[in-house]
């Protein structure tokens, strides 16, 4: 019998198991940087493919790393989760070669509600975008038998 | 001396010059069906490279149709334009092989500011998301030449 | 035995119990013009109380109409909804004496979760705002015996 | 000749000056608990005539009380703004006699555009709604002569 895995142990496999299934997130060449409970942070590098008609970083590709970094922190606790919608503001443009990095904090809990917030900045920390993430909570485990079994209803 | 360009045909030019320049919708096989002033429908084919973890579409990936379609649609004009923010409502999931139409309707313009919407739905015409973004003319135009010269202020 | 009442006869009822209850809507005057099933309009004077420091109707207030709409909107079938987030967009100002009218309609029903859409428009027609609402259905009737038992799970 | 108003005095003179011509607040007995350069801290006791049909603090009231603390912060530093947007999440109910307290911090500012957030907390802690802001600065300030002349480009 093996001690319990901690919440941040829990976060870690969790990141692992989603990253190795994550099509979208491994094409793109998004990294995971950190991740804990309710936490995570990601980056990604803008490729010529990532790039719009205007020759910066498509909006797209920009929501798209903040929500898999939104996906990974509301994961952690492996509780099965589907996103509701998400909003997200352009501050400043992304360029080819930035470095993007995205870090999403838990907001609030409301029962199966949660709100998460990701802020994407480039690799001089200027603020390029906020986006703010809803999610719902469904019935089942994202990797079954890591954490005590879902009693909740739904 | 030739005939000034209708604003039908205005939009199809633009179309064309932006989707020859926009990498990102060109790699993700996102086509345009249709475009009008205000108006645009792309289509793209769920890839396996577009799935998230839950071997659903990432909401990134339908974000970025979404986003096409939205900048598309406010480009019609000729009229540069920034995205402020956009928010995304997810309906139901997209499944690989899926064709999923995004379909952007302008709704509103006051002053510099327009709100366009767009709904995605699948090749069954099952609603998968709804997107609102919100754009913000600045001076230039798209392709110089093609229309009036802009003289507003900013 | 009487006959069932038809989805208008519902909507306009469950209009009337709903406004008879609303203590913020009688106090601000708004009138229910019309409902139909997903459907709701309503208008609002602008008075001396509802402007904020720039003498101009306060978004608050604007929001308030608009959310009451939503609120009559998603209330048309007689299943009880809360309000899950809303989102609006502010075109033009209101003026003190403008009458503000609100239009709520359906755009989309995906299991227990709808998205209505708003436009208010001021006396002249001019857009003032767009508003996006997202409701979620719970359990229970909003007038009990109303219309046939809500057997759905939550 | 006296010295220049410190940031902070700026600030709390803005708020003085606003609350007094914002009937709104007035009439819904909003009171200004703090204020800071992009901060302020308002709250409201819930009324009867702040209730919605199912007795519980309506939406709209919520929203305006977050969007005044909204106005209060992002006007803090004597420039006209306007809002653009705003986004609001409803996490659990206000009730008949709460008091419920706005904290509005300032998230980015990007050239004329600022990100605020306001978290709505009732007596006892708990978190009942969110909110994002987006403002727009316009030429002028809000008490002309209390801040060195605004000389930026619209």
């Amino acid at each position: 019998m093996t001690a319990p895995l901690s919440p941040q142990e829990i976060a870690e496999r969790i990141a692992e198991v989603m990253y190795a299934n994550d099509m979208t997130s491994q094409a793109l060449g998004i990294e995971v940087q950190a991740v804990a409970p309710g936490y995570a942070k990601l980056s990604m590098t803008v490729r010529e493919d990532m790039l719009n008609a205007h020759k910066s970083c498509h909006g797209g590709m920009m929501f798209t790393l903040a929500d898999s970094a939104f996906s990974f922190g509301c994961s952690a606790y492996n509780k099965m989760a589907v996103a509701q919608g998400c909003e997200i503001t352009f501050l400043a443009p992304g360029r080819l070669g930035d470095v993007l990095t995205a870090e999403c904090r838990e907001q609030a809990q409301a029962g199966r509600t949660g709100v998460y917030d990701v802020e994407i900045t480039n690799q001089s920390g200027v603020p390029i975008a906020l986006f703010r993430g809803k999610s719902r909570q469904i019935s089942g485990d994202i990797v079954p038998g890591l954490t005590p079994k879902d009693t909740a209803k739904p």
